[in-house]
């Protein structure tokens, strides 16, 4: 379904090539200050750079048709349209008999029957994070507003692989680049690696990671609604996440007990660990060191290379090129998606906890 | 919380020291034949091995206490328990004060106060999966009935990986050793690296893949309510897990668009893939493919060798030395509550989606 | 929270004088024909009557912006909004600080905020009823598909009682009225009533009997998730609703059991019974019966007579006359959102029932 | 399904004739004491009376099989189970195929296949509401501890119709008489009316009051998760019950409005209303007055008296008499699960709204 989390709730609605996309967001807090621009910046990270991202040239205007007056949240649900203009559908009709590889268009058809609309990946198109961003940003007033910061940039792109353990502010700097790396210099070997994918008519893959800051000891809701399960289901609804992983992740596998074990030591009279293998999560709730995970997010299915699919009619095997306009490498712009989704998740963590009354 | 599903529900109860362990499963197909046998079989297969395992000697006698009547489900929720017996509880007092490195002990206590059970772990243990277990054998049947097979396996201990790619029938293959290898010769190996680190005094990590097949095209339930992200989220509920990925996984990160698309092709008249490193699933819907997902397991967090912690009343630095009973590696235990696990969400995911009625 | 239903799950949003009110309606069967127009008729049907209505002229437009793709569902969730037009705000400043009685000023404020929106009675309006219908409409195709019907009539106002029993069939005759009572005699004599409130500056109350026939046996999910406690939730959430029964309702306390239960009989090879006080519903599930349930409806609580209240700011005891545009009876009014929530809630149960896949 | 509560939430298991009926309660603040004597008087409280309960003769232990250590809750889910005991199920093979009016033998066959569970009613009984009263003592601790009482009381039975106005004191006091009445005589006459239809091999129906005070201002999550609406749902699933209404209820609908508003006033520096026709509630929030609902209980179904039936297999009607052990009126023992009811989802209510970290 098109709902997700327990007090603080978005619903998401729209798709691709339709009117639009939307977000409703419920139980915001009375009273809050929204800043419908800081909304806006939020989304407009999101869009594509020119020379590594699709042409399709949406301007992504956000508009506020409800919750919010005088500039402050009402405490009934905020909803937050984005008007989808450069839609060019004409591309797709053949994708109902011809599914392309990677997509959903043949799932969709299957659950959905012949009537799904599969314009521009439809409900599956990246474009549905657009409202996810959106309304993400919300979510991160409200965490900023108890000190608390959420901060992703691109790990790795391709072959091109950022070694260095990197801190909340050292991810925010990712904003100055249009790969969203941590240095200038990642940022170049990056974008090399982009535009050597699209150049062969080819797309590749990356990884995000995500650092969140300031959060306080003793969120999450064990056994099941731990932290990093819930930040887990929302960032697999992000389109082409293949795998999500907190702290030491799947390095963990090899290591020794007394290797990963984080020891606990006082800074400032406060209890933290010496290293954060943990993540920042013992149990399922945080130990208030950062929250740290990273998502692996796979090259753009739509390629202008040749691939092998079916005609469903024929059931002949066939070739098939994608001509329609995407990004060689999803990566950049899955970032504000990632943090979007984070800020939402512990956002409903702490309403939850009895943090914020 | 302690419910997860939404048509097929589970809620666990009881904690590792307290009397029991036990679980409701609500919304179980009525007429179906529990075999109560089968589900005693499952928990068996979770109970430490000799040499590799605890010395916990826990019997683990499955008590079905509602929802069964004449070996057939009612329609009322099915309860399930299992009584503690070998509980030794004196080793955790002094654990209040000085928190184990890599466990809730601080976590719980912060959350929820003084009074939280840190005997065993309490709520947190690895043995809250042994109701977990017992529940996934019902909804293992439910699967079974309709031709649903899921496997798990150790693919990794340490530095000892399993490189090969599995099916579930191979998977299955790997009830036969103790550390739930796919082949005799890798179980030699694992079952020596666990060896090693507890000659140490340490603990070793691991990694376990799940394979699901048999599974029709068409479950899932997105945007929000994936394939993935039900699975995921009901995977970072099992202690010490760190990572979760589907088909490729972080290895999609390096790869090309043009590698790692599935390309459509027909097998015996229905629409297959030729390769699977979407994991079965594409739009959070299965696509007829096995489900393959992998589950990175950290290094058990008990370790007899000493570790720096701090003691909460005096903020001084301590040693720690843990005495109590456990693993030195979780990884082949962990197997069992994998599939349990998979097992619960895929079933509710076929009823959601109307595939029974 | 404003999110309700499982596998049907209507969100509703907007407030009485913001941009707008809508709702998403996720979980529609996909193929489905959606005829807008039937929509826009059931939102006219909710409009104010010259004479006893409210004179705000609002046009009600109805538009999809999601969901629907050549008159049929997609799958993804249908998006409804309606523009508010006719606002004038200017009356409601002074109940911030001296509340109406009857109405959610002082409540919201304390819930939340001073932020929050009181105008025309904010998100607790009975304009929120619009996108209610709205979503209604669709719920109703869906029922109408598979036999099902939903139709309402006003059973009393004031002290103007039907005492007939009904069927569907003359409740559906309801719509030639604008009091929608069950004869045209009934609503003469009915708005004869509300037109006598009105001429004293006073309001008066109702009831609205709802009756669905066509139902399979077998919808419902207890314990909790009983076929009345769900309806029930619902009509709660339409304001001004003040009690709920079903079938005898509060008449059975005074009966005896002999009399109350229904006997069973066969009619058509088809096991019924012989009258209906169960209201269609035995242990909370469906029995082929028709659904009957009343719900009694307060007198509207704006009314132009003075009445006592207090000055928040100053402590004082003062009188207000209320001069905004308000119907002197909402019963009427109520008829098709009473419809259109219980079109949603049985819907929700057929598709949970896994009636339909 | 067996699970209701958002952030305080019951799973109820067990039936009339299994092993056992139980709950559990997740979400219990941590470190609250419980007292379990007090959990053993509120199910005492819902035994049968001699001469006017059923025979039936269950002990009715209650045992916390999880979530207490040392008399403190710890944060986990509270487990209650009550062994049933003087189970007699010869009688019921018959109502397989005869069904019994009023009863859901014919619906949950239809629902659950012919494995449900008819037994003493299964999984439908009103012994279903043991375990609520003991889940629902807990919720009455919470919530006593923050200064709110739960009270509830008969108002009627058959034709004796108490009709003053009562406190929850009063309410209190219909604890020291067996049909739950407010004053003495009232439950002479109460008792008579209910020997009566005993004496006829009938049954009759009544109703219950409830008063909550000591409630702050703010309770309840509309749109949808009304305080009315999440009592009402709650309390339709109480066993027999036909109508739910709150303050004025169905006398609202001959009201008018200027009678009906309650003016607000200034008591001891508070605002309250002058008078209580809103029963605590406007716009779905509490106001700060007690919660005032009725709820109406059918005659109980089980009657000796002949009925007529039908006999499924040879399609004839047949007459029915049902020996079993029954009450000859239910009120008094709804009492306590009618206040049970409303003691957890206003504890919920209370935990969401951030009252209760």
């Amino acid at each position: 379904m098109n709902t997700i989390g327990s007090e603080l709730r978005l619903t998401l609605f729209g798709a691709s090539h339709g009117p639009c996309v939307g977000a409703v967001l419920d139980g915001v807090p009375p009273g809050m200050a929204i800043d419908i621009g800081r909304v806006q910046n939020e989304v407009d990270l999101r869009r594509p750079s020119p020379g590594i991202g699709t042409p399709r040239a949406e301007v992504d205007k956000v508009e506020v048709v409800s919750g919010v007056m005088e500039g402050r949240s009402t405490g009934a649900p905020i909803t937050l349209m984005v008007v989808n203009r450069d839609t060019d559908s004409s591309k797709y009709e053949r994708f109902k008999n011809v599914p392309r590889p990677g997509h959903a268009d043949l799932t969709a058809r299957s659950k959905y029957s012949e009537c799904t609309d599969l314009r521009g990946g439809g409900q599956f198109s990246g474009r549905m994070t657009v409202a996810l961003v959106a309304a993400g940003a919300i979510a991160k007033m409200l965490l900023e507003e108890r000190g608390v910061r959420v901060s992703a940039y691109t790990r790795q792109i391709g072959k091109v692989v950022d070694e260095e353990e990197r801190s909340a502010s050292e991810a925010v700097l990712s904003r100055s680049n249009e790969v969203r790396a941590a240095t200038p210099e990642l940022a170049d070997r990056m974008r090399q690696e982009i535009l050597d994918a699209s150049k062969d008519g080819d797309s590749v893959g990356g990884v995000v990671e995500c650092i969140v800051d300031g959060l306080p000891m003793g969120l999450g809701e064990p056994f099941f609604d731990t932290v990093e399960g819930e930040l887990a289901k929302m960032m697999f609804s992000v389109p082409g996440v293949k795998g999500v992983e907190f702290g030491s992740g799947f390095r963990a596998a090899s290591m020794r007990g007394s290797q990963h074990n984080d020891p606990f030591v006082l800074v400032d009279g406060k209890v933290r660990t010496a290293k954060n293998d943990a993540g920042g999560i013992l149990g399922g709730i945080t130990n208030g060191m950062p929250v740290v995970f990273r998502v692996a997010i796979k090259p753009t299915a739509s390629i202008a290379k040749g691939q092998r699919s079916l005609d469903l009619e024929s059931g002949q095997q066939t070739e098939l090129k994608i001509e329609g306009r995407h990004d060689p490498c999803i990566a950049p712009r899955a970032v504000p998606a990632v943090e979007a989704g984070a800020a939402l998740i512990l956002a409903d963590l702490i309403i939850r906890g009895g943090v914020i009354d």
